[in-house]
Order: structure tokens, then sequence, then C-alpha cells
């Protein structure tokens, strides 16, 4: 029998400096009841940076193990090292009925989908393309050429939308993590994930109930 | 062109005796940045109802001339009264930008949704089905018999729910209205019906301010 109480999973995703770290950290801090899935990497930790807090720190033969044992949702080689989603932890809590958050860029997300189909995808806009642009020039150290190319980059990437669920403007960040919370309500209402339960505690009441 | 500020139409429905009225009235005093429709029918007014509030009180003459013009959501008759939803004040006040909501029982659901694709069907449930006998049996002046029938009758109604998009257990009203809330809420982020929206906003965007 299918699980009743299974939680949601969602992922959090969106074109680099729309927001969605600290989107995600406000959304996390306002609802303990959430489930941050931890992503695992073959790249060293750097200052300050915890085990099973910032990432999961793998060696490459532990990561590749994994692999071939289909433990990830997602995975990606970058300049030479391994990131990845691991399945278990994930399928895990879903099951014990925790609603997942999965903050991830848009190729992981698009990569997530193919595994996971039932995954709430919310894409996080920025307020207006001015402001992703000042945003991405305010993380700085940047060229004028390297800044051109990553904000077009940005700029092709909301083209992904369409691949998404929903899509959320961070105008604010406090609005935006309210417009998450609504549709982290409501996917627990929708109807394509709640049939069977309904139509199961109906029956499992005609029974006790209509007769007596 | 689109209008990308379209209301959305939700329609909130279920068997009788759920508690959908109770739950409609709370909704929109809470919200009077939401419009309800009004159904007319042909039937008399009843002492203290009033026209344009409780109906629109029309001859038969007039009803008729109004489906004639197609100007009905939906429409039924019940005995020998004409009851239907008005479809150009629904259709000028979401395109106006208001969001209107639809109080109907399930079989007039299933008609507006015939005319209304991009409208959020919501099917409230009562609490459990003991609870759906007590609230059938407080309305009072039934035989035994009639009761057990539109108990049953409401228990087969529970199976319309996979025509739904949405389901919302009538456990307590307020909570039953914030879940509303967050539906509508979560409608509007729906890539679905904002896509034309964001992508237009970001070709005014380009022009304006990628290449300044």
């Amino acid at each position: 029998m299918k699980n009743h109480n299974r939680g949601v999973l969602i992922v959090i995703s969106g074109p680099s400096g729309a927001g969605k770290g600290t989107i995600c950290k406000a959304l996390l801090e306002k609802n303990p009841n959430l489930f941050i899935s931890v992503s695992a990497t073959t790249r060293k930790p750097r200052l300050g940076e915890e085990d099973g807090v910032n990432y999961y720190f793998l060696t490459k033969e532990e990561f590749l193990d994994r692999i071939a044992s289909d433990d990830f949702l997602e995975f990606a080689e970058v300049y030479g090292n391994y990131y990845g989603t691991p399945k278990s932890t994930v399928e895990e809590m879903l099951e014990k009925g925790w609603d997942v958050i999965l903050e991830i860029d848009i190729q992981g997300a698009l990569r997530v989908k193919e595994n996971a189909k039932d995954g709430v995808f919310i894409f996080i806009l920025p307020p207006s393309m001015e402001e992703l642009k000042q945003r991405i020039i305010k993380r700085g150290s940047e060229t004028q050429e390297s800044l051109m190319t990553r904000f077009k980059a940005a700029y092709q990437e909301i083209n992904y939308v369409s691949k998404y669920n929903y899509a959320v403007v961070n105008d604010t960040v406090g609005e935006a993590v309210r417009k998450i919370e609504s549709i982290i309500q409501a996917e627990k209402c929708r109807v394509d994930r709640i049939k069977e339960k309904i139509l199961d505690s109906k029956e499992g009441l005609i029974h006790e109930q209509l007769y007596d």
C-alpha cells in the first residue's frame, strides 16, 4: 500500500544571482519541520565548512561507489570535482513524512526531475533583469566581460522556467518565503497527490459508520 | 495579447453537508479582494432574500433569453425552476483582475469545468463520514429513510473528488480557509498560468537593460 503520509520533495532552483540561497535559508529558519537535503561532493572542505552541514565530503572512490549503486538523484562533475544529491537520505526522509527541500542549480534540477516525477519544482526569478545584474555585480571580482557573460547566461537560463511547476519572483525574501509556504500547503491538497488517501479513508469509514 | 493580470476562477464545491457554504462565507469575510459570483434563478425570492445578493431573480423568459445567448457557465432545471451561473459577469471580473469564487454543487462544478478550463476546482471534504452524517442529521426535518438516502448520496459523491484539482478537509473552518488561501496564492505562481507574463517581461527588459 502506498504511504499516505509521504512528504513532498520541493526543488528550489533558478538562475545564479536570483537569491535562491537566501530564500532557502529564511524558509528553513521559519519552518523547522522542513528537511534540507545536503549535497555530497569530492571537493575539499573550505575553511569553516562542516561535513554533513555544508556538504557530505566524500573521497572520489566513495563517490564513484555511490554512483555505481545508483545512490544519486543527480550528480555532475564540475572542474574535476563531483557534486551530487544523495538519493537514499532524501527517500528515507520523504517516507518518514518529512517535506524535503533541495536547493540546486537549473541543470541539476532538470536531472532531478527525471528521477523524481512527484517533486515540486519551483523557479526563483529575480525581481527584474536590472536587479539580477546588480546582484551579479555585487558578488564582485569579475571583469566587465565576464560580468556580461554571466548576465547573458542568467538571462538565457530564465527560459527554463517552462520546465518548472511554479515560479516565484524574489521581490522580497519574506514575500517569496510566504509564496513557497503556500505552494507546499497547496501541493498537500492536490487531488493527484492525495486521491488514494481520501478514497481509502472513505472505504474504511463506510463499514464502521454507515451501517451502525 | 493575453491579459497577464487576469484573475483566477476558484470553484468551491463538494457533497451536501460538507460545509462549503460556511467556508465560502468565512473566506470572503477575510478576503475582501475576492469576488463571489451570484447565481441567477427563476424561483421566487424567499423572505429576506435580496436580488443581486442571494440570487439574481429572473423571469423564466429572461432566463431562457440568457440561455439562448450562451450567457451561462452552467445552468440546470430543478423541480421546475432554473438555476445558472452568469458567464458575462464572471468573465468581466476575471478580466479586471479579480479572483472570482463560485460556490456550487458537484454536478454544477462538472458543467463549469467544461466551459472554464483554467478554473481551479476545490472539493470540500467533511472531516469524516460520521461528521457528515451528523451534519445532515442536524439539518433536521428528515425521516430516517430519507436521511440514509442523503447520506449514501453524499458518500457516493465523494468519488467525484478525482475530477477536481484540490481537496480540502473541513476539519475546522479556519484551517480550511487558510488552505484555500494557500491554493489561490500557489495557483498565481503556477508556471502554466504565468509563463507568458514572465517571458514577455523578460523580453521587455532585455532591450532596456541588458545593453545599457
